[in-house]
Formats: structure tokens, sequence, C-alpha cells
């Protein structure tokens, strides 16, 4: 047995395909004909274009719009002057040919991104790698894997699995997939996931412990895999596999139905999406509306603040996209472990307790109001609520909504459409809003709850810190009672009480909440359907005895022992 | 008019004395005889001795023993075989005089020590500074700059006092001082405010800007000064330092009495310490025991975790020097800002929120244990009290008072006394704490609020973060709901409510934490008087009065205003 990172939910049963990079072996020579050359390198990268834009279609259909979008981004790549020019002025300069050029060039550029500190930049460099392997087969006419000819009933293992081999994968007859590098956030997992293959990520060696054709059973759950296991493992896996698909079949039936207890509570289920490509898969997996609309994306995409145009097409496509439905916004919630080098914010000694979010935002309105007029043009397109994290006073909260009526008052002079009524909301996610949740309920127009953060800094625990991690839980009592207050602040006066963070989506918590009386939770799309179950599954009274049960207990150990005895399925 | 940094209150009105530190002239030179050299180190090693025990018994009057500590500790280090051994080795194999090879002998270490991130080691490398002058000096035969001649109404100006310039100074001659660097908490800034001597720092060039007999005029409270000023400046600075006398002379009639308010609301009034050596101040300063002593002095001083019998003894001398009266010990708080290199703790990205205090304590029983077996057996001296740090659930602090009975087993077996009847509390200092403090209150014996870290961490601000400085007050109604949740939790159960942070000795805070029902306020030595005084200014009946007004107000800035209007003095 070997255990790994479960990846993507699933259990995959079939026989290995190692996907191997062919070496690429070639040798730097000195050139005489430059011109020519850069013959090679043209001609060689609009071989590349047509191919990339042939996976980006195929991979549409397979893993959907947003994740064909990193193929796209690897043409842009190669069409930026800044890394054709560097190629081309390796050729010129010291005359050599253009496998050598293209491997210096796009290595120095990797390097540059690769010394960034945020996701995004470094995946660039992980991005450059690709291109520049591709790039350097089509000059020495290597095809590429053809990983869409595999057999059906494969599991496919490789060292990682890189944008382009992914666009060639047809779910139908992959089963599984192994690496020995990837996290849960990794490309691979996310590729995985949104083509529903099981996936066990971080294997040491896998590649090297496989060979083509041995069966392999895998738990993309669990992150557990057996090589050429028993008859009695391969048998354990196949009713594992059935129950999966049974299950997963089971919530088809959730679709189109309302999101409610089993006596008929109603409330919201909403989706947390980052970007707006994401906005159409909410639809597709029944979402009623976007419960937190990150607007980082938009800034950590882009090499300077994005224009205050380019944020409303954003906004706009989202707001148009859900058609009516609610979408809530989050105004720029950067600093902390966000950091955005064209900003130029200082590194500090504890970022999460430091200048960030609305913070930064109240500071610099060069930034802020943009993003603020930007979203009061988008209201004019759908029903958008904007939403300010990180709270910690009233004052904030007031700030920011004077700010919006200033801008009200310029879009109305200059005759700009936009909602009248827009609501305000906050992002509940600091020990001090919720110790004043009373006094901004008077003034919020919904409350949504962040447990991630509300967890961390009520626990002063580091959510990112292994060492501390035992104690960031939302079942700690301490936790659970803040929540609970920020609830019943908003019930009393008669706002909307939210909540994005992932315990929205704990079926162990979801009766809880529900007796609290949260009324909207927004949880990632593809926990919408079985969120739906779980609440079916309790009514308002057994949620609230749960919840006063639970409420009595004093260690967090204690709290996750009752829900899980008490859980439903 | 000049301003610094106002480091030690009062008013100075004076003429100026410029101590500028003599150049060392002397040059790098090969030598032959290197026993004869030897012999001129070890020489002048014991002038310095001489000298340096001469300034430590002269500064014990001056300016208090625990200062005096300062100039012991280079006694010690001058007689550090590490140190010593380099120089000597220098004079043998590179045959260089004496005086280069003491430079480069401490400058190295210096070096070293100034790499280190914890103020104390920093502190090492600035005294080794002190030390390498004062022995070349002796080297060269020239005199130390003689501070104690200089002529009562004297305003010292000099680049930085040095622990051995202070060791001379005599405060009835001493009308101020003013320099070019340190801070409020810099070694010159604790040594004026233990002599009583208004100080401002860090005024940019002051040394050039003076000169000898140049009439000065300077506030240690706001940190301003005026040089050669016009006579109606004189006249205000008079009026001031009459003022400013007056009332220090008006707080000594409140030496002797309890600690109440006008209606004779007795409370408990104690001192916070960081050194066993402070433990006498709190009794001149008349205070009614210790309410919080900060062990962490002894991990910082020393190079490796000190032993449970060092500990022992330093519990055991401030549990005898406060003869009876209680001594709340707070066990190790480390991490965070307070890292020890000898621990070997891994660099964190937030370190406020990561693994310190009771979390590292709970995980290395190896270290923890013999603190606590430190504590119990001290115990047997005087009324010592056991804090446990950071508690964020009720688990913490029940493995604590495990970990205690444990050991009461062992001291049992042992036969070895101590206090049987031993309290355990919980530092009340997270935002965690203060929604479970009716769950900790069954099993603490008492609380005390570290206001600092719980405004801190209520507010997700960082104190030490100049951007988001407007975030951290205690004024928060945020912050005094949370403080008043946990006062109330404790007079429930009927324990000791105190308070060792800030907003204790905070003349405005003082009545509303009287009207929330805090029995026990820890303050700093020096602000006991001035704390006991506030507190006879007000009926209980006002107090609550006021902190009823108070919590109905909506924002830091509201609440600080009422305070402000409504202060007595």
């Amino acid at each position: 047995m070997y255990k790994g990172i479960g990846a993507s939910a699933g259990i995959g049963i079939g026989k290995v395909v190692v996907i191997k990079e062919q070496e690429l072996n070639y040798t730097k020579t000195t050139i005489e004909d430059t011109e020519a050359e850069k013959k090679r390198l043209s001609d060689a990268i609009e071989v590349f274009i047509e191919k990339t834009t042939q996976m980006v279609e195929a991979m549409k259909v397979t893993a959907g719009e947003q994740e064909s979008e990193i193929l796209e981004g690897h043409i842009l790549m190669i069409q930026d002057p800044a890394i054709t020019e560097q190629i081309e002025a390796k050729i010129d300069g010291e005359k050599i040919n253009a496998e050598a050029a293209v491997e210096e060039a796009c290595d120095f550029f990797a390097q540059i991104f690769s010394m960034a500190e945020d996701e995004l930049t470094q995946q660039r460099a992980s991005d450059l790698g690709d291109i520049k392997t591709r790039l350097i087969k089509i000059l020495l006419g290597i095809e590429d894997v053809d990983i869409s000819a595999v057999p059906a009933g494969t599991v496919l293992v490789a060292e990682d699995l890189t944008p382009s081999m992914t666009a060639g994968i047809n779910p139908d007859n992959v089963e599984g997939v192994l690496t020995e590098i990837g996290g849960k956030t990794s490309h691979s997992a996310i590729i995985c996931r949104s083509m529903e293959i099981p996936a066990v990520l971080s294997i040491e060696n896998i590649t090297s412990i496989v060979q083509d054709g041995d069966e392999v059973v895998l738990d993309g759950a669990t992150g557990e895999a057996y090589v050429k296991p028993e008859a009695s493992i391969v048998e354990e896996y196949k009713e594992k596999k059935a129950k999966f698909l049974e299950e997963k079949a089971a919530l088809a039936k959730f679709v189109g139905k309302p999101s409610q207890t089993a006596d008929g509570h109603v409330v919201e289920l909403v989706a947390n999406i980052g970007g707006p490509d994401e906005a159409a898969g909410v639809l597709e997996k029944d979402g009623e509306g976007v419960g937190l609309f990150r607007t980082e994306f938009l800034f950590m995409e882009s090499n300077d603040v994005p224009s205050e145009e380019s944020q409303f097409e954003a906004y706009k496509k989202v707001a148009e996209t859900l058609e009516g439905k609610p979408v809530i916004i989050r105004t720029l919630d950067i600093g902390g472990d966000k950091a955005l080098p064209y900003l130029g914010l200082p590194t500090e000694e504890n970022p999460f307790l430091g200048f960030r979010a609305v913070r930064f935002c109240l500071q610099r309105p060069e930034i802020y109001k943009p993003q603020l007029r930007a979203l009061l043009r988008a209201s004019a397109f759908g029903k958008i609520r904007i939403m300010v994290p990180l709270v910690t006073c009233v004052d904030e909260l007031r700030a920011v909504k004077a700010l919006i009526e200033e801008i009200k008052g310029e879009l109305d002079a200059e005759g700009i459409a936009y909602d009248k009524d827009i609501e305000v909301g906050v992002m509940m996610e600091t020990a001090a809003a919720s110790l004043i949740a009373d006094i901004l309920a008077k003034e919020a127009d919904f409350f949504s709850i962040g447990t991630n953060d509300l967890t961390g800094y009520t626990m002063a625990a580091d959510r990112g810190n292994p060492d501390v991690a035992y104690l960031y839980s939302a079942y700690n009592p301490a936790v659970l009672r803040s929540i609970k207050n920020i609830i019943g602040a908003a019930n009393k006066e008669g706002i909307m009480a939210g909540m994005c963070g992932e315990a929205a989506s704990d079926p162990l918590l979801v009766p809880v909440l529900l007796a609290f009386g949260l009324n909207e939770f927004s949880v990632s799309a593809t926990a919408i359907l079985a969120t739906r179950k779980v609440m079916s599954l309790w009514t308002m009274d057994e949620c609230k005895a749960l919840a006063d049960e639970v409420m009595q207990l004093e260690t967090e150990k204690e709290v996750k022992e009752l829900l899980q005895e008490r859980a439903r399925s």
C-alpha cells in the first residue's frame, strides 16, 4: 500500500500507463545563419500556437472553460514579446541554435517567476517549463505523448501532470491518476477534480515502482493506492467504487430542489468562486447564487492594479451569468499571505495581524474607489452585493459606505446606471466583529461569516502553521459561540446571516448552523448538492436539539465526537 | 524646539554638559614579547574589574540593584574564558598589541551577538562595545569621563548613555538627559526612569547642536526640548516643573494606604516585574504583591534552558522578598517575538499566531516540568501562584494542572515541601479564552487579563506594526466587552479577576475596570501610587455610571473622548 495526498475523490481500478517525458537530446551549437534559425523558431512557435489552440478546444469539453484557460495562457506567454525577443536576442547575439536559445530564455524567466511568493506567479514558472519542453520538441520534431490514445480503464502514472498533458485526457478512459509531486491545490489536483478523475498525488518514486500494465487500485479521498493488489483488496475497492458512484448518483435527485430541512425550513445555498469563469459552474451544479466572489484574482493576474474598466467587465460577467441570482462580491482582500509585488507593501512580522484588506483599501482610495465604482456600475446588470472583509470596528463599515455614497453621487452626475439599493455587508471574520456584531448589524445589510479566518483569529492559530494545526478547528466551543453570537445578532436585526467559510459545507456542522439560524450557506460548487442533501436529513427541531447538546460541551474533542456520532448520510 | 522620544517623565531645566567619548588613538603594532603583552592585558582586566565593582556599588545606591546588574554583567563577560582566550590567542598568534587584540576580539563577538533577534542578546553586543572602550582606555592610561563631578543643575547631553557612564551619575546634580540614540526601552531610558531623571532621547545631532553651558529645558513626558529658550519658555517650564513635583509629592500621601475607591471598595494593587531583582522595588513603591512575574528573562539570559535549581533560586528569592504577599508567576511565554536560539524553534510566518507559550510548553515537558517543579518547590517560601499564558481551550489548563498534580506526587515521594493549595490561574489574553471564560472560571483559581495581547488578538492587529497602530487600542468597544465578559465570569465563580496589561494603570480606564468588578490591578511599580490615587477619586456608583455610559458607545473614538472628558486627577 502506498500513501499519497488524496486530491480528487473517487475510487480508481485499472491498469497502469506510465507517462514519461521523453529526453530532449540536442546539442548547443554555434550557427551561422541567424535569420534561418529565427525562421525555424517562428515556425515552431506557429506550430505551438496551432497545437495549443486545438488542446484548448478539446479541454473546454473535458475539463471546462476555466481549466482550459491555463493553456490559453501558454499561447499568450509565447506571444509575449519580452520572451520571444529574449530568445531571438540569444540567437542573434550568441549565435546559438534555437533549441538552446529557447531553453536558456525560458529558464531565465522561470527563475525570475519562481522567486515570487505568490502562487500565481510561481505557477507561471511551471507553465514556462511546460512551454519550453513542448517548443523544443517541436523544434526537434518529437511527437508529444498522446494521452488521448490510452485504452479504457487506464490509471495514468506520471511525475506530474503538465497542463499540456491534461489537455489530452479523455476522462472516459482514465480511471485514476497517480503522481510523484503536487498537493491538493496543484494544477493536477484541480484538473482531476474538474474531470472527476480520482487522484492520489505525491507518492514518492511511483513512476519507478509501477510498470505499464500493472493493476492498481486507488482511493482519491484517503490518498491510498495499491499496486498489484490481492484479489480481496480489489473486491473491497470494487464495492467502495460502487458505493461512491451510487452516492454520487443519489445526489442528482437534489438538482432543482429547494435547499431545505426535512420539515421545509428553506435557506439559500450558494457558491464561493475565485473568478468570473467559475460563475457558469455554479449554475451547472445548481447553486442559487454566489455567496463569495473573491476579487483578488483580478489583482494577482495582472502586473499592475487592474483598471476600473477591466474590473467592471469581470463583475458584469458574473452578474449576467448568474441571471439575477444574488452575487456577493468581496472587495479587495489583499495582504497577509496574498502579497502583490506592484503594491509595494512592506514585509510584516505578522502579516495576518497586519495592514491588509479593508485597512489597506481605506488608506488607498486610488485603488479602492475604482473597484467600488466598477462594482456599482456592474450592479446594473444583475444582483450584486458588496462585502467588506476584515472589519474590526464600525468606523470601517461607515467609511466604506460613505465612499460608496460619494461614488453614487458621481455616477448620478454622469448619468451612469447602478442598483440604487445595492446591499453592503460585512465579512465576519475577526473576534472584534463578533463582539460588536449587534452594533454592526444595525448598519450592515448582511453578514457572511468567514469561518476560516474567524477560527484562526479566535484561536490565535495560523492556519498554515502545522505546529498549531490541532487548535485550528471550528469545533472549538469558543468558535461555535462566536458563530452563534454573530448569527443571533443578524437574526435580531432581520438581516441575512450567511457563511462563506469551509464550515458551511461541513456535513457535521450544517444542522448546528441551521439551528443557530444561518440563512445562507456558501460552499464550493462541487459541494452544493451534498450540502443540500444533508439539510434534507434533519428537521429544525432535531437541529436545535443537537445544537443544544453541542453547546453544553466544553472541548473541541467532545464536540467533534458528538457530531460524528450523530452524523447522518 | 527639538523633538525626541520622551523616555523618562519630568521637567529638566539646567545647563548643558556634553559628554563626548575621547578618541582612542592607538596604532596596531607587531609585538615580540607576547608574554609581556598578555601581562599588560591581564593587569588591565584586573583594573577593569576593580573599577567596575566600585561602579556597581555606587550604582546600587543611585539606580537600584537591578540596574547595577548590567555592569555586574560586564565583569562576568570580561571573565568569560571564551572572550579572554580569543584576545590572548590574537596576541600569541598574530603578535599584535593588546589594544588591537581587544578591539578585534570584542568586535568579533559583538558582531555575533548583534545578529541575534532578541533584545537581550543584542544588548550584549552594545555591552561589549562599552567593555572594549573602557578596556582600551585602561591599556592607554586614559581616565574615564567623570560624570559624578558635574555641578548641580546639569543637563547631560551625549550620543548615548553607556552603562559605565550612567554608573557615575549623581541624580541630585543631573536635571535631565538628552541623547542622540535610544528609545523608551533602551538602557538609557530604563536608567533615567529608575533614577527619576527627566530624559528625551533620539534628538538628531543634539551633541553638535548644543555647547557646554547652554541653557536647556526639557519635558521627559512630551519629548520636547528647547536650547537657549526665551525667558517666557523658561517661566513656563518652571511652572510645569513645580506642578510635576507637587503632583509627585502628593502621591507620597498614598504610601501605606489601602487601594480603594472613595467609598471604601478595596482592591489589590500589585506590580509587574521582569526579574527577581525587581521584587524589592515593588515593596519600595508600596505594591501589595506581584501580579505578573515574567520568567522569560531566566531563559533569555542564559545560553541553554536554565536548570530547575537556578529557576528555584530565582522564584524563591521573589517569594521571600515579598514576605508572604502574593506573587503570580507566569510560566514560560516564549515564542512569538521572544525567540530563544537554543530552543531551535522554526521561523514562523505569523509568530503571534504560532507555536508559543503553553502550546510549546505542553509539547516539551522536559523544559516545562523543571519550571513547574521549581515553582512548586519555591511555593514553600512564600505565596506563589502559577499563571498559564495563551490559553485558548480548557484542555490546555487541564493538561497543566495534571502535570502539576504529577509533580506534587513526585515531591511528596521525595519529601520536598511545597504549598499544597497553590493556585493555578489563566492569563486571559486570547479571544477564545474570553469566549469560554465561564468554562475556564470553573477550573481556574484566578484570571489575570493580559490586555496587551487580548487587544492585539481581538482587533487582529499586531502591536508592533505601525500601519495598524490605530486599531490597537483597549478603548475599542470590542475589547472592553471582552474584558467585561472575562471579569463577569470570574466574579460569578467567585475567583479573582486580575489584570496585568497596560490598561490596568490607565487612569482613564481604572474607574471602568472597577465598575466591571476587577479585583486586582497589576501595574508597573512606578505606577502604583498614581493608580491608587485614581481609585481614591471615584465612588463605585460613579464608576458604574461611567461604565454604563461607556458601554453604550459604538466607536473607539467616542470611548476615548468620553473617558478624557470625565478624567479626574
